[in-house]
């Protein structure tokens, strides 16, 4: 059996302040951290340490310098994604995100999908479904949202709480549930034939650090509206949704579309890990600017003479 | 007749270097600025210098500091506001951006809207309307993506082009033009009824300025993606637009939703003025965060046991 990182208690060092960013650049190896975040045949949820950095050797100060590039990285991709969109590419980026509650979604979509240019976003929280929703099969509300061309999607919670929450609290038979699996697979290679880089992240935080989160919304006034005392309900089920969650992996890692399990107990490290997850499917798309589209010295004339 | 802001060749002095992020903060009147940008009666857009920065008196060097503490005060504020939408707030915020090309209403977007989460954003960019939205009138495609409660709208064109391009290509007959004023002064006041807070901004670029953008467009390869031929014949009915938005104010510049002229030859002021038009608006919706809606201390107990 493989696992993608090890549980250690000791590997999250303690940052050192480290003057240079080329030192900072230097603790990072996206290839590597991507290669060990990503789910393969014999992984198991309960061998990752929630506050492991795989890949990358620095700590929170160094992820600042390192973070500041990618974002500068992932900004530009971004507008040659979005250019090339208007020129016939019809390639989309879907970043799917996952985790308990506390475990960090939002402030994946604040600080690193943030980066990037509002025009080229489309994000979706997906709340429980409505009872018009409820009407149609699980996947009716995910299709209608799914990005168009030159667009990052991003979800915030997706179709995956249909075995999750769905499982958990057996909101549908055990066999509709089961089959679901297989929907999901054919739904997202679907997604991918038709050109759509799916990135599925799960964010690994630990039942204490939750605890710890939680309790920080109690304790400030500006966290009360995230506070939802439903959400102790399901912390009660911890290990019921961490069952779930590597049935997920199970059955839904696939080679079209991948599951990352990031280590999401430092915030840092957990957006660090998707910010280069999101860099790694633009740059595989090998963009380009789009050439001109008309005849340059033309142009240029006619725009001389108005 | 009260000019809003007027011309003059040397209004926008040479910028410069500001050490000190007070001296630049203490270049700029808030609420001179946005008195300064509103459309009232007698107001002409051929009265307004492109190139002139009422109510900053700074140059491009010191609008980066204050346009930082702009950015995070803008960033706060966003999480205030979607956080009372949670608890019962149905307030909204409607950006609408007009402009000639090259106006800069996506750097507006870009580098403004930008600086808060993308989860409190939806953006809209208005193409020429297809086949499917002809069928309907002209602001049903409009009405179905107003902003919901806690959101931030941006529209990057809109209604209004149905009463620019529109009337300077006679797409419609003149008599149901011009009734599109008031259709669009009644809209607009549904949707201040409705608790959302217009802000409408027209970029104004010189034609001088539109060229040296164009020509940049021709002359960049990363650029390229941006130029359009049909520019060009845009540009040659300058003087009908410029008409056409003088209408446009004239008729659409309310109590309820007034309009803001911004002059837009240096991008930096432009940015400078739709930031602070936006918190502006935010800021008047005086807000708070939600208090809690649960028992904090029996919460507390609860978190405190699991």
């Amino acid at each position: 059996m493989a696992k993608s990182h090890t549980k250690s208690k000791k590997s999250g060092k303690k940052s050192k302040k480290s003057g240079s960013s080329d030192a900072a650049a230097a603790s990072l190896r996206p290839a590597d951290l991507i290669e060990r975040l990503q789910v393969r045949e014999g992984f198991t949820l309960s061998g990752v340490d929630p506050r492991s950095t795989p890949g990358f050797a620095g700590g929170k100060s160094d992820s600042v310098a390192v973070g500041a590039t990618a974002s500068a990285e992932l900004s530009a991709l971004q507008e040659q994604f979005f250019a090339s969109s208007r020129f016939g590419d019809t390639r989309k980026i879907l970043l799917i995100l996952q985790g308990m509650d506390g475990s960090g979604k939002g402030g994946i979509v604040r600080h690193v999908v943030g980066a990037v240019d509002p025009q080229g976003v489309e994000h979706v929280a997906f709340k429980a479904p409505t009872p018009a929703e409820l009407k149609h099969d699980f996947l009716w509300r995910i299709r209608r949202r799914v990005p168009g061309p030159g667009l990052i999607g991003v979800f915030d919670r997706s179709h995956y709480e249909d075995v999750l929450i769905g499982r958990v609290h057996e909101l549908a038979p055990a066999a509709e549930i089961d089959e679901r699996y297989d929907l999901i697979n054919r739904f997202e290679q679907e997604l991918v034939d038709d050109g759509t880089t799916v990135i599925k992240v799960m964010l690994h935080i630990s039942a204490d650090e939750q605890k710890a989160r939680l309790f920080e919304r109690l304790n400030r006034p500006d966290k009360y509206w995230k506070y939802n005392p439903g959400d102790i309900d399901e912390r009660k089920l911890w290990p019921a949704y961490q069952d779930a969650f590597q049935t997920v992996f199970e059955r839904t890692s696939t080679d079209a579309a991948p599951w990352f399990v990031v280590p999401a107990d430092r915030k840092w490290y957990a957006r660090l890990a998707a910010q280069q997850l999101l860099l790694r499917a633009l740059s595989d798309l090998e963009l380009t600017w789009p050439p001109a589209h008309f005849d340059v010295p033309a142009e240029r004339a006619r725009l001389g003479t108005t």
